[in-house]
Parts: structure tokens; sequence; C-alpha cells
């Protein structure tokens, strides 16, 4: 049943990630001219799809690589390769997303890095290369103890869900910034909301049901990888699945608390 | 040793949080011509102050009262009063920070409720209005059961922060169509960073840090209350403190997971 639940969210995470690329994409085709790679505003098109692409849906999706109740069993090595993969593909993608924009301001002498938008946009860019490189370093590499890996795993989890915050916060940043600059006409502006105003805000509210459903699926308690020492029935399932044998069970210490009160 | 962590932390927090809403607050009066209730851009200027300090500062603090090992001891029910009180005071300066926005809009023949920045600052506090509701009705008044208590618990907990989450990135939002609709002089646009480009920017940053904080002290599992039957050191020592007896200690069966490899 907990499987099951976990299998539908992760249909639903699918349908929302794959709607916020095709909206940003349809919003920059069908209202923006398209896509280009020539220095025009059609080269700027492919920013918020690059962005939204990379540093959120690519990026979100490698995040929760260790919640499939497959890489709970065997050898953690493999799901360790596709989590650092993943996630380069998604830095990838950002980065071409990020060549995107700035080649179009050098192209139009537009200023670099001036806006809130811009600010948190490479905070988050810079955050998620120093996120990667130390993963790597910490948890590919096979020189770091399992003690300098068990201190750096909370910090490493809390860290890369901080930078899929900060990227939804840029990519909604964004897309106000855009639409401002881009709906200026008189006869139809932004505040009148005209189609792709409400088809663009619309996208917004998109990825972050995406990136809030990414979060729910890394912290919710029952869909985690269990530490050593503990097992869960969708755990027990998988391996009897796999033919092995029942686990032992032992007895451990523990504390009993006098009642606290209701909550 | 792991309570002066968390109260540095707390420290740190109160430090970002003040700061957040004295850089709002020094922004609106130095750059923007300061305060009114008159309808004029003086009166929208209460809309940034109060919604920092409602939506994000007060909403930050109202969240973390459980974090507090005070609270982890005796009765829980004043606990959840200061809760739920304070969360309604970041209600209040939220719904009058709406106000002075609504009615600034209203004075100036202003559309309301069209930028991806309005849609998801009113998603949010419709949101909060709801899990406020919700909350006061099943862990306050004492009619709901422990069993559907439990159910809602992680449900309440999970949206609470992400309610924060929408919060920070609704304040993004807003500074920087603020910043884009208030630079406009040409010799000193928002492109060439001017110092209150610079400011504004910067408060927003101090915002997000602050959201990330309250988020990594609500999420950061040893600084959780403890679940009934689990006890820590820190719960310990404030018992022994408070004079209360050693609890007693017992087994409970576990089962033990064959290695899956390092981490």
């Amino acid at each position: 049943m907990a499987s099951g639940w976990f299998y539908l969210t992760c249909l639903v995470l699918g349908s929302l990630g794959s709607m916020s690329v095709l909206f940003t994409a349809y919003w920059m085709q069908y209202w923006r001219g398209g896509f280009a790679w020539d220095g025009s505003t059609h080269m700027f098109n492919w920013h918020p799809v690059l962005m939204v692409t990379g540093m959120v849906v690519l990026y979100g999706a490698a995040s929760l690589v260790y919640r499939l109740p497959q890489s709970w069993v065997g050898p953690k090595l493999p799901w360790k390769f596709l989590h650092a993969g993943l996630h380069l593909m998604a830095f990838i993608f950002t980065v071409v997303g990020l060549v995107a924009v700035f080649e179009f301001h050098s192209h139009e002498n537009i200023a670099n890095l001036y806006s809130l938008h811009s600010w948190l946009g490479i905070t988050t860019v810079i955050l998620f290369a120093c996120q990667w490189v130390l993963g790597f370093a910490v948890f590919l590499l096979p020189w770091a103890s399992l003690w300098l890996r068990s201190l750096l795993k909370p910090i490493h989890v809390f860290f890369g869900a901080s930078i899929l915050t900060l990227s939804v916060a840029s990519v909604i940043s964004g897309i106000n910034e855009k639409l401002i600059f881009s709906l200026k006409d008189p006869g139809k502006p932004y505040s009148s909301l005209p189609p792709e105003a409400v088809f663009a805000n619309s996208t917004g509210l998109l990825v972050l049901a995406f990136g809030l459903l990414v979060l729910y699926i890394l912290l919710a308690s029952s869909w985690k990888r269990p530490e050593p020492g503990s097992l869960t029935d969708r755990q027990l399932l998988l391996q009897r699945e796999s033919g092995s044998q029942p686990f032992p069970v032992t007895y451990v210490p523990v504390t009993v608390r006098q009642s606290l009160g209701p909550w």
C-alpha cells in the first residue's frame, strides 16, 4: 500500500515535471517567437526552458534516486552513479541555459547580474556546483571514512533540498520578470492578464507544485532509505521478492518516556 | 553541546529575522518616501514590511515553538497556545499588509492580482488561513482523536514548511518586481545597480537566508520533539534539571539489516 502511494506520487510528479518543461517551451515558442542560437531574443528563449529542465525537473528527479525502494537493497554504488550522473546532466542543462542568457545580454548590450532574480539564480548555480563537487569527492571517491560521510550526509541532504527551493524561487521571479519586461503593449499590458500572462503564471505555479512534491517525497520519513539497524515493510517485501533469507531479530535498549500530554 | 548549537543557531536566526524586517523598513523609509495610510504609494510601503514581518519572520518564529527543549517536558497545551497565538499574530500582520496593497491599487486604479508574484502571494495567504483553521480545529480543540491528530500531524508540518517556502518565493519575486517598477530613472536604472538596488537585493537574500535557517531547524532531526517512546540526551538533561526521576529503560525488538554497502 505504501509502495502503491509512492508510485502514484511519482506518476503525479512525472506529469507535473513534463508539463512544467512543455508549458515553458510552448510559452517561448508560441508567444516569444521560438528558438535560435544567434544572440537574439530567440536565443534568450532557451534560458527559461533549460533552467526549468535542468535546475528543477532533472535536479528534482536526481534527488529522489534513493527514494526508489529498489535502491534500498543490494550494492549502493550503482545508485550513487545514477544520482551523480543525473545531477551532472542537470548541471550541463543549467550551464547551457546560463550561456543562452549571457550571450543574449552580450549581443544586445544588456547588463548582467543586476536583478534579484539573477543574484538568486547565480547563487543557486554556484551552490549546486559546490554541492556536486563535494558530493562527488566525499560520497563517490573511495577515500572518505564512514565517519566523515555520516557527518556530511545530513548537510548534503539539507543543501540538496535548499538548492531546489532556491531554484524554484529563481524560476518564479524569472517568469515574473520576463512577463513585466515583455508585456508592455498598452493595448494588452500584463495587468490586463492577456492569455500569455495567464499561461505563464500557471506555468510558474506548475513548477512550484513540482518542487513542493519533490520536497515532500524527499522528506516523508516512510519513503526514506532506512538507516542500518532498522527495516520497513517495503524493504522486507523487496528482500523476500529477491529470494534472500529473513532478517535476524535482535533487541536493543530504549528509554521509555512518561506521557507528555496529548498533542 | 547540542543545546549550545541550538541556541547559537537561534541567535543567528534572530539576527537574520530582525535584519530582514529592519532592512525592508529602511528601504521603504529611505528610498521610497516612508509610510502613510492614505492610499498613496506611501501606503503601499507598508506592504513589503508587513509581509516580511508577518509571513516570514513571525511565521518562522511561530513554527519553531516545539523545537525549544523547554517545550519537550510538561504539559503541551501552553506551547500549543503559543504556537497558534504567534501564527495568528503573523496572520494579522499579513492581512494588514494585504489591505495596504489592495487599498493602494484601488486608490491609484491599478489592477489587482495579475502578476505571478500576486498569484503566488495570495495562494500562500489562503493556504496559511486554511492551515491555521485546520490546525486550530484538530490540534487545539479537544474533539479530535489521537489517531486523527497522528494522521494529520505530518501533513500539518509539511504544509507549514511549504507555506514558509512559498512566502519566501513571494517576497523574492515581490522585491524584484518592486525594483523593476520603481528604478526607471534613465540616469540610474535598475540595470546600473544603484545603491537602492544593491540594498534591496541584499535584503531579499537576507530573507532567504532566514527562511532556509528556519527550515533547517525545523527539519534537523536531533532538534525535533521526540515521539513518545524515545528520549534524547537533551531531554534527559531537562528532566534531571526539573528534579524528576530517571526514566525506566525497557527493551524493544528491532530487525537488524545486513550491510547495504558503504555510504
